[in-house]
């Protein structure tokens, strides 16, 4: 067997502001002989998403940072092509947390990588890192689980064309509610209306979001969810109802500041209106991952639920891909190829 | 009957910042006589609370803004002089929206004024505008429904030596809860660890806020109860727990700016621990009062339970006497007194 060259993108700074090419290092390595247990995975498909950014932040968080000359994090789908493990064969397609690279080593049962089979035939493998995967159960566990939406209430979500958003709406449309998304430009609106089935989409960047919410949500606002943080979400704060609840999933206008993050300068609307803003960590619900699964999976089988992937090709490619997240660049969940399946 | 004069403070203008002298219009009028169904109370204490500041301002709030030309709205508690209700006999002590007046009159039954009586003999008076009045519902339905506390959490308190301070560090000492104020001044201080039992009281007014934290809350924070917002809740967010409940009460820091209101920069620590923040209103609860009532005024007669009071004397004192809360010099509630009992 031919010694594979294994190519990977490391940490090399910790990045201010957005990432530069300079806050990485491209190298390659030799993939080393498999020890008994041990697995070999060629990774097909990385999840590219905005909580990324924080993993290359020092400092306590949900998960530990990224080090200096680690490779980078990163979620992924993989095939294996060795394997001395009884717990997964060569052929098996995994998910997990493979990392920025073109293949992986080490034991079958890495917690750290968390490798589970996935199956190739009961849907595209891209949805494995959408809907089917940690965006999808973020959205799906954020909205049911700390959103508590009811039938007949108005759910917000911004970020609506992202990966998040898309499952965020569509299962609140499936649950009963009126649903309008916030995002960036006329395609993203036109599809999350006309092809996701939101009521409405609101677009930030032409014209006035504070107009749009006020008609749109003629009623008030009961739950949103919100991947953006900054502006956006005082200006909903201004617009809650009484008992609203706010899922904080994420804030990707703040996420490259070199300045403090912005607080929400209106939340003592919270108090006014006796709401609550409550964080979401998707890992919390992994005993229940199979649930959220098997129900957008029916809906997908009929027809009633879609997902769009935006995929970039080429290992190489991942410092510019990465950004386009930060720049709205992404039209759909952010995927990056790194080999055909 | 000689007729009674009626000494009141209007609101003249919409404070900017701090209220001034010229914000207010003092006025007299003579009382006028009772129709059937109306009383004539005599008002003997008043509540000064932070929460009049935002009365003053225009905009969509809990409740109507005071309106220019207007009598001060203020809590208070008087007595009947004379009636033409059924419902209240002279001599009988009341609690309600007296206004910042000598003399309210009006129909027994006004909702908005919403009297209902109280027995002096169960208590001194001063404490039914204190744990056995709002700022008491406040802290105690606030802490209880909002804040979860559970036995062995800890549980912190701003405004500590304050009216809603005070009940709900002694309400979650009550629950089993290790507590800890945070209040300006070492007198302040002393006084909830000596007086009312909290476990530790930091002085933010002398030495470092986050030492004081991280000395006193060695298993971090469960429970938040913010009364004042801006920097120390920024602070505490740094020291949450996986859960945490923060419950927004307030912010006096906040309440006399010319400047937006200072947001959470640090809210994302929500996301990080899955933590909530959450508004509370005390007239959400009112037909729960009689519990917290009771409960409370239990634990005064086992001599666990006890409050202060800072009683101004003379309505003429009204405008200066309310700033005293915004410069923290109030030493316990802060009560006007307008006429013996």
């Amino acid at each position: 067997m031919t010694t594979l060259n294994n190519q990977q993108f490391r940490l090399a700074a910790r990045p201010v502001g957005l990432p530069k090419h300079s806050d990485w290092k491209f190298t390659s390595e030799p993939v080393r002989e498999l020890a008994d247990g041990e697995i070999l995975v060629k990774t097909l498909y990385l999840s590219l998403d905005p909580a990324m950014r924080g993993w290359m932040n020092e400092g306590k968080s949900y998960i530990r940072p990224v080090a200096i000359d680690e490779v980078m994090r990163a979620g992924g789908l993989g095939k294996v092509i060795a394997s001395k493990s009884p717990k997964f064969a060569v052929g098996d397609i995994v998910s997990g947390a493979i990392g920025v690279q073109d293949y992986w080593v080490g034991a079958a049962s890495d917690k750290t990588a968390g490798f589970y089979k996935v199956d190739p035939k009961a849907a595209p493998l891209p949805k494995y890192l959408n809907a089917l995967g940690m965006p999808g159960m973020t959205a799906y566990f954020g909205l049911l689980d700390v959103g508590l939406p009811k039938a007949g209430e108005t759910v917000v979500v911004s970020g609506a064309a992202g990966a998040v958003g898309q499952t965020v709406g569509q299962v609140a449309k499936h649950k009963g509610c009126r649903v309008v998304g916030i995002a960036g430009g006329k395609d993203k609106c036109d599809f999350v209306v006309n092809e996701l089935g939101f009521d409405a989409c609101i677009d930030y960047k032409s014209g006035s979001l504070k107009d749009g919410l006020k008609e749109h949500c003629p009623n008030g606002i009961d739950v949103y969810f919100d991947n953006v943080g900054g502006d956006i979400l005082d200006l909903v704060l201004t617009r809650i109802n009484l008992k609203a609840r706010i899922v904080i999933c994420g804030a990707i206008s703040q996420y490259n500041n070199t300045t403090p993050v912005k607080g929400p300068a209106n939340y003592l609307s919270l108090l006014v209106n006796r709401a609550r803003m409550e964080g979401i960590v998707v890992f919390d619900y992994a005993d229940r991952y199979h649930l959220g699964v098997a129900e957008m999976a029916k809906w997908m089988q009929e027809g009633t639920f879609k997902t769009r992937e935006d995929i970039v090709v080429g290992l190489e490619k991942f410092p510019e891909a990465l950004l386009m997240l930060f720049e709205g660049k992404n039209f759909g969940k952010l995927i990056l190829q790194v080999a055909k399946d």
